[in-house]
């Protein structure tokens, strides 16, 4: 594999700064340089040798990168493409590791047209309640599995080059398309978040919220815990893959309809039934996955 | 504290069998008998002395108990009620274990009119997912919490005796009313189930449904571990605890369709403040309980 002189990572978070620690530990990349807008955290990446260089600028970072990671939030990089635009060399990779596709993919035509050979979106299934450049860890991609999802006009070469930098961070890689990709990830990830927010959200509307989080215990701490997950990058991703959430939100409702009437019903087969099908999926699945 | 010279069981399995061996160790009982109705499950709790003596007849296990404890799924206590009735001790104290509170006092009531000084309605806060006599440990209840619901009619000695023996047990012991135990473990407890099976049945009816449960992650594996719980006890209690589980349900549903015309009307802003109170909750809840 091909090392890397210069990477530049746009957003130098848990995401980007585990990219970096990866790549560097397995000798891929000669020098990282962290752009972002917190000088703190680009500070304590610095201290970490999470980067080996800070930057607030995009635009100067990108001159001669052969790779530029966007790892910011989703909500920024239609900003940082463009800021970048101009000054990106011919050669160098552009992807990404935000966690809708659709909407990324469509920035990458409307601000890198010239550019889309060397763009492979893609989306690193390793999320976590932490964040900041002194959450990123060495190991964060062991075992993980990573979605590219490269446009009609990636280039295989790009294409080859994202998916051995992966491997080397010792994900697993896997392609499939952008709508694909959307409607996975808001049916087993996207959802769950916002179910748990709205979850949240019910119990402190209750009038003895108080007296509830007191007695709630293991099951509830399990439910509720991507419900303590990053407010902005939550609405980002809502907002972007719009079209997939709703549907599954809708059929959400739906099925919470269908429990409600079984239970003014006191339908116990009804129930039952509802009850024994999500239970033996479940059962299957943690089988299959171990937990 | 007054030592029981007999406690019978009705139900003898995790629960009622962990009463009976912290009660033993911290030597508050002399005999425990345990009534079921699976006889090799009552051999193998004699065998591993969580009790003292087997039974299949509540009625005359009951003739001369100073506790008798129902530790036996919720749907089978009217019918251990109506059975013991007529043979109780003036002095025997009757508690249970059962996780609705309501539907149990109503029960004293309908079965035990003559006898409810001596009743105290209780839930130990000590679910798993294992279950019989061979699961029951000594230390189940230590650092636990117990709640108890006494009735009008509850005797202060009564309360004061089941305080004491679950403390013994190493619990700690709480009173509140039924009503108000049923509304808080409907939130923080029976609603959780509720959603976590019907999100699953959700992804169930969507087309690719299995590569969704391929691209699962550790989010998924949390908020749906409830999900593979025990259909029958989901069952009894979702129509046990109808009323407050009804509220919680509605609830719910109206926040999901808050979200649902934010992301619609692609309301960032109220997006966020939803997602921004739901995070900021959950994380309070999490450093208070070091969760």
């Amino acid at each position: 594999m091909r090392k890397l002189k210069k990477l530049v990572l746009l957003g130098t978070g848990l995401i980007g700064g585990s990219f970096s620690l990866a790549l560097k530990r397995a000798k891929c990349v000669e020098h990282v340089v962290g752009v972002g807008r917190n000088p703190d955290n680009l500070a304590r990446a610095l201290e970490l040798n999470v980067i080996d260089e800070a930057s607030n600028d995009a635009a100067s970072a990108v001159i001669d990168a052969d790779l530029v990671l966007l790892s910011a939030p989703v909500g920024q990089m239609a900003v940082l493409l463009q800021q970048i635009a101009p000054h990106l060399p011919a050669h160098c990779i552009v992807s990404d590791a935000g966690s809708t596709k659709q909407d990324v993919c469509a920035l990458y035509q409307q601000y890198l047209p010239q550019h889309l050979s060397r763009c492979v979106p893609g989306h690193p299934i390793a999320g976590s309640e932490l964040s900041g450049a002194a959450a990123a860890q060495y190991g964060l991609y062991e075992g993980r599995r990573v979605v590219l999802t490269p446009l009609a006009e990636s280039a295989p070469e790009s294409i080859e080059l994202l998916r051995s930098l992966w491997q080397a961070c010792g994900a697993q890689v896997f392609e499939m398309s952008a709508a694909e990709h959307d409607g996975v990830f808001s049916a087993v990830s996207h959802v769950p978040h916002l179910l748990a927010f709205s979850y949240m959200n019910a119990v402190l509307d209750r009038h003895n919220a108080a007296l509830c989080f007191d007695f709630a215990a293991t099951g509830f701490r399990d439910f509720t815990r991507i419900a303590a997950s990053h407010p902005e990058m939550w609405r980002d991703i809502a907002l972007a893959n719009k079209d997939a959430i709703l549907l599954d939100l809708k059929a959400n409702v739906a099925q919470l309809l269908a429990l409600i009437d079984c239970i003014e019903h006191h339908d116990a087969l009804g129930l039952n039934e509802q009850i024994v099908r999500a239970s033996a999926a479940r059962n299957q699945w943690g089988h299959r996955s171990r937990s």
